[in-house]
């Protein structure tokens, strides 16, 4: 392959890190992932990334120009310095400065950014955005937890210090299970996998579940994907569940959808596969709840001025969006 | 005086049509209220802002050049086409294109705003936002309603069709008291004048309430200010009513701290006179329930680099903001 520029993407997880290469098009030129050597501390995880770096750098640079690499992270990640805050999955790293430990290592700078950002700058450039012609959007990652991503005009919105987009931990009932951030009945406790399998194990504790109680037996550590699964056959427990994810989720984006009037809203991450479950519950909370939605999206014209349509999606990437969006950001952002 | 750039600006609201002419400093040059003749229709207030504009025009073109006209109005306003969208106290304007029937009155092209925006946008270069140095905000203005406005990097947010800044109508108790938008248990239901009045008759009729019910039975029409010097002179009650106040406002705000991680939050509007009773129990949520707000504002640094912080403060300026933002906006705006 003849290669003019390319990029080099690093995706930092709990339990992978996964580094690819990418010129472009949306397949990666290779792609790898290895264990995250959390045991071992912060430095082996760093040299481990850096290495990688170093092996793909050596492996492209014949052919092609190195435009830039970046490098994904959970957050929250103070930007711009570059430092690591009370990552829950990460002991021992609150206050490291990710930026200047591989810098120093590569000798060269990089791209930082949150993780859920990423997937939400991927899915801007090469996945909802790209087909619907849009550029700015909100997206939530259902996974272990929520994660979220603001695009504006095509580029990642970082807030003052890095830390925008934790709308995963917005408020939806004040009264709420507490979630691992400290706060009450935000959004990742009802529309998170692991907010699946609580909201499960409570209706089996009422009692009331015959269908979820079955799997349980059958299944004690049942994941979020076998109570999709049940609900999807129809048990009306399982879809009860389904209905609350739902719920949470349209008077979240009911809430930004009146606050930021942006043309593009996006649900991704492996939850992402029960959108038919959950979204029928998430548009009638959208229709009852937000002003702005039924202004842009109701039929409601009278002088021949069309408003503008609220898009509310599913993701189009999968799970490699984040890993994507760390190669496509040193692309788009790199001075020429 | 001599002036060399002066703007004209226009506040129309449900009571009354305000207009002003501002040629910098935090004074008008001139400014005049008057009624907003309703019951005529909206050609008859069209007709009034436009003699009015034309009145200053030519009351300063001889001795300044006009930089533009900026005009305020309440939400939700359809932008850039001026198209104003079921406003609450404006029967029969819904569908109503402003800027056609102003621009065609006056033959000069005119900035339009929602007002709240407006209110953000003074409060940044001349309030909370100038004296802190920070030209990104977001501001909510408790009165009759609670409106909402968004500054980002000095400039509006309009979001894609100008309905940003709905966020007085974000859910926080979703099975809360319905609303006028539609929505049940939102910003506006607790944060308003209207909802302190609403919350306060709820206590008395629970019968639990002595210095409500003897306000009542004194001044069956008291007012939000009413509840709030019983709450100042200790009433348990009208107390109670200020904590609810800052719960919501607590809530919501939280939400958007840890969404968009501004560094300024401002709460304006006549409410504002009531900022001792309702703020504490504001931080108490923001601290419980944001994530982000306790990395900036908690004092847990280990290495030497401090957080920036999120503030949370009063406005400064007053009732006048939303004029003295459309005069600022063509000042600001206009071409040079």
């Amino acid at each position: 392959v003849s290669l003019e520029k390319y990029s080099i993407g690093v995706d930092l997880g709990g339990t992978n890190l996964r580094i690819a290469a990418y010129a472009g098009g949306t397949e990666f030129l290779e792609s790898i992932a290895v264990p995250t050597r959390m045991a071992e501390g912060r430095d082996a995880v760093v040299d481990d990334m850096a290495s990688a770096i170093r092996r793909f750098r050596e492996t492209y640079s014949a052919s092609a120009s190195l435009a830039g690499v970046g490098i994904g992270t959970p957050g929250p990640l103070e930007l711009p310095i570059g430092r690591l805050r009370k990552l829950p999955n990460f002991p021992g790293w609150d206050g490291f400065n990710l930026r200047e430990a591989i810098e120093s290592r590569i000798g060269m700078s990089v791209f930082l950014a949150k993780d859920a950002n990423l997937a939400a700058f991927a899915e801007s450039k090469l996945g909802q955005g790209k087909a619907l012609g849009i550029d700015s959007m909100y997206m939530l990652t259902l996974g272990t937890g929520v994660g979220n991503g603001i695009v504006l005009d095509g580029k990642i919105f970082d807030g003052m210090s890095g830390m925008a987009g934790e709308g995963g931990h917005a408020t939806v009932w004040p009264n709420g299970p507490r979630c691992g951030c400290g706060n009450h009945g935000c959004v990742e406790v009802f529309a998170s996998a692991t907010g699946v399998q609580r909201m499960a194990r409570e209706l089996i504790a009422g009692g009331n579940a015959p269908g979820l109680t079955t799997l349980a037996d059958s299944k004690p550590a049942f994941s979020a994907r076998d109570v999709a699964d049940l609900a999807s056959s129809g048990d009306s427990g399982a879809r009860r569940v389904f209905e609350n994810v739902g719920e949470a989720l349209g008077i979240t984006l009911a809430a930004m959808i009146d606050i930021l009037n942006l043309p593009l809203y996006v649900i991704g991450g492996g939850m992402t596969n029960a959108w038919d479950l959950f979204s029928p519950r998430l548009f009638a909370e959208l229709e009852s709840r937000s002003y702005v939605y039924f202004l842009n999206n109701g039929n409601i014209d009278t002088s021949g001025y069309r408003s503008r349509m609220t898009h509310v999606v599913p993701a189009q990437l999968g799970s490699e969006a984040g890993l994507l969006g760390a190669c496509l950001l040193p692309l788009v952002e790199a001075p020429a």
